[in-house]
C-alpha cells in the first residue's frame, strides 16, 4: 500500500516518532506492567494540538465515566459516542479528548469519550456492553438514535462496530452512523499486512497484538470468531452508513479493508479512505498535521452528506 | 503538624493514593528511565477533575511553548504565568492544565502554562531563564507587569519566586503577585519535615530529591546555595505579595514555612496556607476534593483583597 516513499508532515512524522518510542521502551523495559503500558499509551494526546474553542465535562452516562467535548456553538443534539482505542486494554478519555475535540469541532456537534471497562481485568464483552449502555443513556436523556454516531479507533473502531451490531441483535434503535478510524478487528491476528506493512508501521506487531488478544479474549476463553469480539464474522446486513479509514503503512490496514468489503456486500453505504504512507490512527496529529486535518473535514464533509 | 488522625475528602484520598502508587512503581522497578518518570508523572493531571466552561490553546510566549487556559468570559488583560512541578525535570503543561484551569477560572483571568526547559538536559538557570523570557513577552503582548502573577507548585513554586527574584536583579518591572503550592526549595536538602513528616507523606523521600538535586544542579556543578536556585538564601525585599501553601502530611511542608519566616522578615505581605493532613500540592483534586477547592478559593480571595 506504500509505494514510492513520500514526504509526511512535521506533525504526522511527530506521531510516528512517538510510536517509534514507544516500541523502543516495550522492547527494552523487561516485565512492563499493564499499569507501565497505560501510563505511556495515556500519552497518546501528545501528538494532538490542543483544539481552541472547546469545553469539557466530566459525566457518568449509563453508568460509564466520561468526557464530554463541547465545542462552543455545538448543536447540543447530536452526539459522537466516541470509544478510545488501546487494544481494548490502554488508552482512555484523557489519551484521546483533544481529538474527539477536533472531530465534534469540525462536525459542529458534542461527543462524549467513555472511559468503558477495560481488559484484562474486564474482558470482552464489557467493553460492548459499556457502550450499548452509554447508547441507551443517551437516547433516555432525549437524543434521538439517529443523531448519535458510534465512533472510535483502533479497539475502540471495533467496537463502534460492535456496539451498532449489539443495538441491532437487541432490536434497539441503531445510531445514524459508525466511524473506525484504523479499526482493529482480527482476533485471529492474521492478515496480508501484518507482513507488508511490518517494515513501514512504527508501532504494531503480531506479539503486541497477541498480548492484547489474551486480554480481551480472557486466555482463549473467547472464541476469537466471536462477531461482537470480531466483526470480520459478523453479518453487517442493517448497519447504518459506514466511514472507514486507515494508514497506507500500518499493519492493521486490511482490517479496514476487509471490513469495507464485507460491509458492501451485505449492502451497506461504506466510505473507506486509505491514505499513504500514514500510520495507526493518523487523525491522531489533528491541529499539527494536514493529513490529519484533511481527514477530519473528509469525516466532516461524509457526517453532512 | 499532623495531630489527630482526620478523615481526607475522597479527592484527597485519589491524590494520596496516585502517589503511592507511583512510590510503588519506583520502588520495584529497577532502571526507571527519566523518560519514563515523564510518562508516569504526567498522571498528575488524573485526580483533577475537567474544570467547566474552559478553553484552551497552544502559544509560544518568548520563546516558551505552553498552553493557556481561557475560562469563558475571564479577563484577558490579566495573567497566571504557571510554572509546573516535577522536580524540574519532570510534569509539563499537559499535567497542570486542568489544575490551571480551575485557578483561572476562580481567579476570572487567564493562565499561561509553560513547557519550560527540563532538567537534567537543561540545568538550572534554563528554567528560569524561560520563566523571565515569558513574562517580558507578556508585557511585550501589552499585558500590565502588575496584572501577571507568578504562579507554581513544587519546583514550579520555586520557579514563581526565582522568576520575580531575577526580574528585580535585573532592574525589570516585577508581577503583581506570587503564588507557590507546596513550594520545593531546599537544594541542600535539608528541612525537620523530611524526617517529622516522612511516615505520612506518601511521595516525597530524601532519595527522590537527591536525583532530582543532581539533575538540575548539574552532578554539582551549580552550587545549592545559588539564591536563584534556592530561594530560602536569596535577599526576598522587594518581592511582590507572596501566597504560600503546604499540605500538613507533606514532607517539604517546612520549605513553605521557612521561605514565609523569611519573606516576612523582608517585609513582604505574606500569606501562608498550612492544610492538616494534606499531601504535597493538594491543589491537584480541584474539582474533586473540597480541600482544593477551598484553598483555591482562598487563592482568590488573596487575590482579589
Amino acid at each position: 500500500m506504500t509505494t514510492a516513499p513520500q514526504t509526511i508532515s512535521a506533525g504526522a512524522e511527530a506521531l510516528r516518532a512517538l510510536y517509534a518510542d514507544w516500541s523502543e521502551i516495550i522492547a527494552t523495559t523487561p516485565g512492563l506492567t499493564t499499569r507501565l503500558f497505560r501510563s505511556i499509551f495515556d500519552e497518546w494526546h501528545q501528538p494532538t494540538r490542543e483544539p481552541e474553542d472547546v469545553t469539557y465535562r466530566e459525566d457518568t452516562v449509563g453508568g460509564v465515566p466520561g468526557i464530554w467535548t463541547l465545542p462552543i456553538g455545538a448543536d447540543t443534539t447530536r452526539v459522537l459516542l466516541y470509544t478510545h482505542g488501546g487494544g481494548f486494554a490502554v488508552g482512555s478519555a484523557a489519551s484521546h479528548r483533544k481529538l474527539a475535540g477536533h472531530l465534534a469541532k469540525a462536525l459542529g456537534v458534542t461527543a462524549f469519550v467513555l472511559d468503558y471497562r477495560r481488559a484484562p481485568e474486564h474482558p470482552h464483552p464489557a467493553q460492548v456492553q459499556d457502550g450499548v449502555a452509554a447508547f441507551l443513556a443517551l437516547i433516555e436523556r432525549g437524543i434521538a438514535p439517529t443523531a448519535i454516531t458510534t465512533i472510535g479507533d483502533s479497539a475502540g473502531g471495533n467496537l463502534a462496530v460492535a456496539i451498532a451490531l449489539s443495538l441491532r441483535e437487541q432490536g434497539r434503535p441503531l445510531p445514524g452512523g459508525v466511524v473506525a478510524f484504523s479499526p482493529w478487528l482480527d482476533m485471529e491476528n492474521r492478515g496480508e499486512t501484518l507482513v507488508t506493512n511490518d517494515a513501514t508501521d512504527a508501532l504494531i506487531t503480531v506479539p503486541l497484538l497477541e498480548g492484547m488478544i489474551a486480554g480481551v479474549l480472557a486466555d482463549g476463553a473467547v472464541d476469537p470468531r466471536t462477531p461482537l469480539a470480531n466483526p470480520l464474522y459478523a453479518d453487517l446486513s442493517g448497519l447504518p452508513r459506514l466511514y472507514l479509514n486507515a494508514g497506507g503503512a500500518e499493519s492493521l490496514a486490511d482490517n479496514a479493508t476487509r471490513l469495507a468489503e464485507n460491509a458492501r456486500a451485505a449492502g451497506v453505504d461504506v466510505t473507506l479512505s486509505v491514505v499513504d504512507d500514514m500510520q495507526h490512527v493518523f487523525p491522531f496529529s489533528a491541529g499539527n498535521g494536514p493529513e490529519a486535518d484533511a481527514e477530519i473535514a473528509a469525516v466532516a464533509a461524509w457526517y453532512r452528506g
